[in-house]
C-alpha cells in the first residue's frame, strides 16, 4: 500500500535565516524525518509548495486538490502549516470522497529540538493506513474529522467544534 | 477513549551514565515525549519494569501480560525493547483477544538526537486508535500483526515472516 | 577567579512563539548552557536586560557600561546581539580600561538545534580568564580587539577591519 | 596562526550502534563541531587513532608525542577520552616545552543532546590561541595545568590536585 505525501510548507518546514533572523523555507524536511522515523511504509513524496499557510492563494489551494483527486494513490498524508489547515481540509472534503486524506503540520519548526513534528508525522502516517475514506487532521496526537475541527489560537492546540 | 500506555523499558528509555560510559535505564521519557508531541489523547501511564527486553524474566513477562487483561482501557500502547517484543506480543495474543494492544519502541535510545522514538510513539498512539482487537508490533511506520512479524538483527528493521 | 556574567539578550536567547510564529525572548538560556558545559568557573550572572540589539537604547547601552565599571568582578563576559555587538564594544572600551571584557553572542538561536551559542561561551569564557585588560569580541572561535572588528552582514561572519 | 588539531576518539567521537545497543567509534565530529561553531580559526586536524583512552597502548601514547613534536604548529589542541588524559598529558609536558597543547574531551557524546563537547572544544580553542607555552586540561570551563589535575572519578568533574 504506497502512500503519497504532499508537502506544503508551514511551520513545520521553516529554518532560521541567520543573515536576518528570520524564520524562511528553505528546503523541506520530509525525507530527513522519514529517515529518522526509519520508515519502511512505501511512500511517493511531491512538494507542491513550500509556503506559510495564511499566505496561500486560491490557485494553489486548487492545486493541492487536484493533485489529491488525480493521484493513483487512495492514502495520502498532507502536511500543512496549522492556521488553514480546516479550510484545505474542508475543501478536499467537498470535492473527493473515494480517499482517505490526513492533513498535519507541526507547530514548532523541526529544526528546533522541540519540535512536534516527528510525532505527528507517525501519527498521520498510521492514521493514512487505518481510517477510512474521509478527510481528517492529524494533530495532538488525535484524527480529527475535517467538519470537527478547529485550531484553538488561544493554546495553539486543536480541538472538536462541539 | 482512554489509553493504557504501560512502560518497560528497552532502548527507548537508555541514557548515558557519564561515570562509566555505559548506558542505562534512569527514569522513563514517556511524559516528556507525550509532551513534545502536545499529546491529547487521554492516557494513564504505567512504568511496569525499567529493563532490557533481552532480560526479562518469566515473572515480568507474565505480570505485562496480567495487567493488560486486568486494565480497564480497551486499547494499549506498550513500550518495550525491540529484541523480545515479538515474543511478548505472541504471549499476550494468546491470552487476550478482546483489546487492541499495540508494542513499539525504539532502535535509538531517546536521549540521542537520531531517536526514532518520537515517531513510533506517534505511530503506535494512531494505530492503537484505529486498529480492531489484536495485538501489533508498531515500527518503522507500520503496524504488524503479532504472528507474521521479526526484527532483522542484520538490518534492525521489523519485516513480516511471509 | 569569579567571572561576572551580563545577559542583554540577542539571538542568543530567542525562543520560537508557536501561537504567533515568531521569534521573542522568555528567558536567558545562561545557566542551561553553563549546566550543559558542565562549567565549574565560578560565574555572578545578571541578566539586564533581554532585548534583540538592534533596539538598544542609549539608556540600556549606559546600563551596560556602568554596571561593567561598578561590578566588583575584573573579568566580564557579555552575551548580546550580535549586530551592534561592536558599538557597545567600542563604548565600553573608552570607559573601562583596566578590566577583560568579552562580548559573545550566537548567530542562530540556542533552541535550535543548530546553535553555535554553546561554542561561543565556551570560547568566551576561556578569552575573560586568559587575555589582558582590554575589550575582545569572541566569534567564530577567534578573539577579535574592539577597535578591529566588524560583523560582516552578507556572510554572518565577525572579521578585521585591516 | 594555524592550530592543529589531533584527534584521538574517547566519549567524545561514540556513537550508538543500534544493532546491538553498544557504543562505538564510527567517525570522529571535529568537523561537525567546528562548523556548527562557525569556527574560523585556521585549524588543521589529524585524526590519529579512535580509541577509548583506557585502551590506549604505549605505541598509540608514543604517536601523539612525536606528532605533536615533529608537526610544524606551535598550537595544538588535543581530543581524548577523559580517563587517562591526565596521563596523556604529563608525557607531552616530559617531553615537549616549547609549544602550547590543550587536552580536551567530553563527559557525554556528541551525538547525545547533552553533550557537553561543543563547549569543550570551544574552551580549548581559546585556550590554546592565548596560554604561554605548556600542556594544559581544557574541562569544565577551565585550563588546568598538566601538574595539577585529576579527574574525580565519582564526579565526573576535574579538579585540582593541590
Amino acid at each position: 500500500m504506497m502512500i503519497r505525501i504532499f508537502g506544503t510548507g508551514g511551520t513545520f518546514d521553516k529554518e532560521y535565516n541567520m543573515l536576518n533572523g528570520r524564520l524562511y523555507f528553505k528546503d523541506t524536511h520530509m525525507q530527513e524525518l522519514l529517515e529518522k522515523g526509519r520508515n519502511l511504509v512505501p511512500v511517493a513524496t511531491s512538494i507542491l509548495m513550500m509556503i506559510d499557510s495564511l499566505e496561500m492563494t486560491q490557485e494553489q489551494l486548487s492545486l493541492i486538490v487536484s493533485r489529491c483527486e488525480q493521484c493513483e494513490e487512495e492514502r495520502i498524508v498532507i502536511t500543512h502549516g496549522t492556521d488553514t489547515m480546516d479550510q484545505t481540509a474542508r475543501m478536499l472534503a467537498k470535492r473527493i470522497t473515494h480517499k482517505t486524506i490526513v492533513l498535519t503540520g507541526a507547530m514548532i519548526p523541526i529544526k528546533f529540538g522541540s519540535s512536534d513534528g516527528l510525532f505527528n508525522l507517525g501519527n498521520a502516517l498510521a492514521f493514512a493506513q487505518t481510517l477510512p475514506y474521509g478527510v481528517y487532521i492529524a494533530m495532538n496526537g488525535r484524527a480529527f474529522n475535517w467538519d470537527n475541527v478547529r485550531k484553538n489560537k488561544q493554546t495553539g492546540l486543536f480541538e472538536e467544534l462541539r
